[in-house]
């Protein structure tokens, strides 16, 4: 542990610097969803790598893909002490719809001690926070306290599969004592947070066929498994009453949490906050468990599309010949994404009324549930440091979502993930007027610096044994 | 009765004319539904008008309406004989798609003892054949056995509103003693059929309100009464097994059939056909009834549509704010679209999901059933002539299917209504390559001479008391 951090003096002196920065990387409208941008994707990569270059680390490089550009850089000058691998995202989302936007979307502006653009939290912001932390580290003291390589994506909105090929082919380039993620929120503002569960996902598309082709519901309505009622009666009976899933076997597998872990897990919103920022008239799910453990630590199936028939003005009297719907399950330890596929398939299969067929397509992104234990070593020196920042307490939550990126490193690198994310909870990530609070910034810049001292004198190194990823 | 048809002589002589006629009147492309073909409609319309007065019939004139045109058309020369309305509509479906048809949809060709060409069996195919059997009888006989009045519509096929309340303003301009109508379908080919049912119909729409806006189904899955899986409760809840309708009341107000009624009503296709015809591995439904009875005197519920949440290639993880359902049921005597529309609504508002809202919007396009006794003098007499054309016994059928203008006839005029329809079975009638046979045009011309006979000796008039039409 440092008692006083080594670069305050510097980092007090550069804060209308850090500022500019912010200002530039954030201008580039790096949005990896459309086509039109791939020209700033490129940019984006470029100004990355020259910034690594310029902050002092090594090796700093723009790495060709089938998609967007990775970069990668490093600084390995520590012989002996722990090597960590940092990652984060610079591709953003899109930012429709635009007139929701107080100030446009690619200009940082300052209102109320809040910074606003797009990919100040998600994930831009958290990324240059962490190569500032490093330049300071370097400029001040000529050294880290830990060796580092850096690796950033252009896809984590669209799904990381180059990412994920690229990270299984060089596990040996990129090995490394732990993995430092800075892409997630805050419980709540400046609380220090480190998510140690992220649920696992698993998507299905449906088909009901019937008739041969679409028919009057008039002339033949009566004799015919109409497939939309077929696939209302498929759906319907996914569920039993207060929200369980009634696939046989869909809980099988589930790890149940003892009392204390459920204990320690913090509660972000109580049930009736949950329901005010919805906006429904009562919460649903499994009532045994509070609305933040149905969130992340229990395992979901939800209807995320449905369609079929006439959808226009007025009315089409038809019996469609086909009916669809999407559906993802989320998971939880140990549910495994093919079983859940193959229960829920078979189940459906199985109901599907006899005048009519179901196909069931697996959607290829699949990901199976991470957590972690809060008192693995890693953990334990990432909350010492932002608690040293922040001055505050950290505490331990799941996330509902699910980081495909964070199995496939955990797997292919067989090394601990710290999730240690700097977003304020309404940071509007994925919507108009994304935030990030300028003091929390700035906090979340000396955790930073603080997290390479409290990993390199933390005993975790050769600590494999420890249970941190399945 | 007449022994022989005075105009037999007449008839054979001119059916090169009457096939130069047809091809003239089906060359004009008279698709009510498409904006682009208004013009075509007008053409048609003053063709027709053209037509009648050549026939011989008296006061022909085009309509204006607020939409497509009506033609009218009398001929009142037979002092104290009975008055016939006779209706039917000269516009046509849509010809899409295009490529599927073998001949050109506006030319009319002939292959194979058919004729093929769109609106030959729907309707237009028919309105001529009657004209063509009026012209014969006023030439050949300078008179016609019962009073003529002539009612052609344009908007048939887009829902006949402004006719509706074109009947209702001037029902006495229009009072007959009966109303004939060939718009329908024979049971088999050339075996007269005289249809003497049709379901009412009644539309809903359905919105299941959830949250506030889309959620993401990662974040917030489990906790949220999913507007989709709502709507797949309240579709799946409004049906037991075997395909009975669960609200409550629904089956109230239905008039059962006897035994003797359901012996006397055909069967066109067998179980077996039915299941062949459309493709299913097994027909639904109510089991006690046969197919071809549960299509025509059982009432039925069918959704027409569904749509809500993500729909596109892929996954978009979302709990979508709505979703959505179109719902028509078709009745059978006596139940009213009104209290149909009461009951399913009150249904779904009891069942819904506490944790999310559903509003039930009525379409305003509602029928009530309509039914007919075969023994109704009038039908009579139209069987008679039918057979006497045909050389085969004319049964008796009910339709699925709805036509709005019957009712509306019946109880603006308060005469009954006969549903004499020549179109084979197998017409294509709303699909490509839609076609009659020749021998089924002439035969049906035939019939139409012989009508006027039968109903000018028939006892029909003032037997208003005879149940015709609820």
């Amino acid at each position: 542990m440092v008692a006083t951090l080594p670069v305050n003096a510097y980092l007090a002196n550069h804060q209308a610097e850090r500022l500019a920065d912010l200002c530039e990387f954030l201008a580039i409208p790096s949005i990896s969803a459309l086509a039109d941008h791939r020209p700033h994707m490129h940019s984006a990569a470029c100004w990355l790598a020259e910034r690594l270059q310029r902050a002092g680390l090594k090796n700093a490089q723009v790495i060709q893909t089938k998609g967007h550009p990775l970069v990668y850089a490093e600084w390995l000058g520590k012989s002996g002490a722990p090597t960590i691998l940092i990652y984060g995202h610079y591709d953003v989302q899109p930012v429709d719809p635009l007139s929701m936007w107080i100030s446009p979307p690619f200009e940082l502006h300052q209102r109320q001690g809040k910074m606003y653009a797009r990919g100040i939290s998600d994930d831009k912001g958290q990324i240059l926070l962490h190569i500032q932390a490093l330049e300071a580290l370097l400029r001040n003291n000529g050294s880290l306290p830990v060796n580092v390589k850096v690796l950033f994506e252009g896809e984590e909105e669209v799904g990381s599969v180059n990412l994920m090929s690229y990270v299984a082919q060089h596990s040996k380039d990129l090995a490394a004592d732990a993995i430092v993620i800075s892409d997630t929120a805050m419980q709540e503002c400046n609380v220090p947070t480190i998510c140690c569960g992220l649920r696992g996902t698993v998507g299905l598309e449906l088909t009901v066929h019937g008739p041969n082709s679409d028919l009057h519901s008039g002339l033949y309505g009566g004799i015919i498994a109409n497939p939309i009622h077929v696939l209302a009666e498929l759906l319907a009976g996914l569920r039993v009453e207060q929200g369980r899933i009634a696939v046989p076997g869909f809980y099988d597998d589930v790890v149940e949490l003892t009392s204390v872990q459920r204990a320690r897990l913090a509660q972000s919103l109580s049930d009736e906050g949950w329901q005010k920022q919805t906006g429904v008239s009562q919460l649903a799910g499994e009532l045994e468990y509070t609305a933040q453990e149905r969130l992340s630590i229990r395992p979901t199936l939800e209807v995320n599309g449905v369609w079929g028939g006439y959808q226009g003005e007025g009315s089409k009297t038809v019996i469609p010949a086909t009916a669809h719907a999407k559906i993802t399950c989320r998971l939880v330890p140990n549910q495994s994404p093919e079983r859940i596929a193959h229960l829920v398939s078979a189940d459906l299969k199985r109901r599907c009324h006899p005048g009519a067929r179901v196909d069931v397509k697996l959607d290829k992104q699949s990901s199976s549930p991470w957590t972690c234990e809060p008192d693995h070593p890693v953990l334990r020196s990432a909350a010492q440091a932002l608690e040293r920042a922040f001055g505050r307490e950290t505490i331990f939550n799941r996330m509902g979502g699910s980081l495909p990126i964070v199995t496939s490193f955990a797997r292919e690198l067989n090394a601990p993930v710290a999730l240690i994310g700097f977003a304020p909870p309404d940071a509007n990530m994925h919507a108009p007027n994304e935030n990030m609070g300028i003091d929390t910034y700035e906090l979340g810049l000396r955790a930073a610096c603080y997290l390479w001292y409290e990993l390199a004198n933390s005993q975790f190194v050769n600590r494999k044994d420890v249970k941190n990823d399945r």
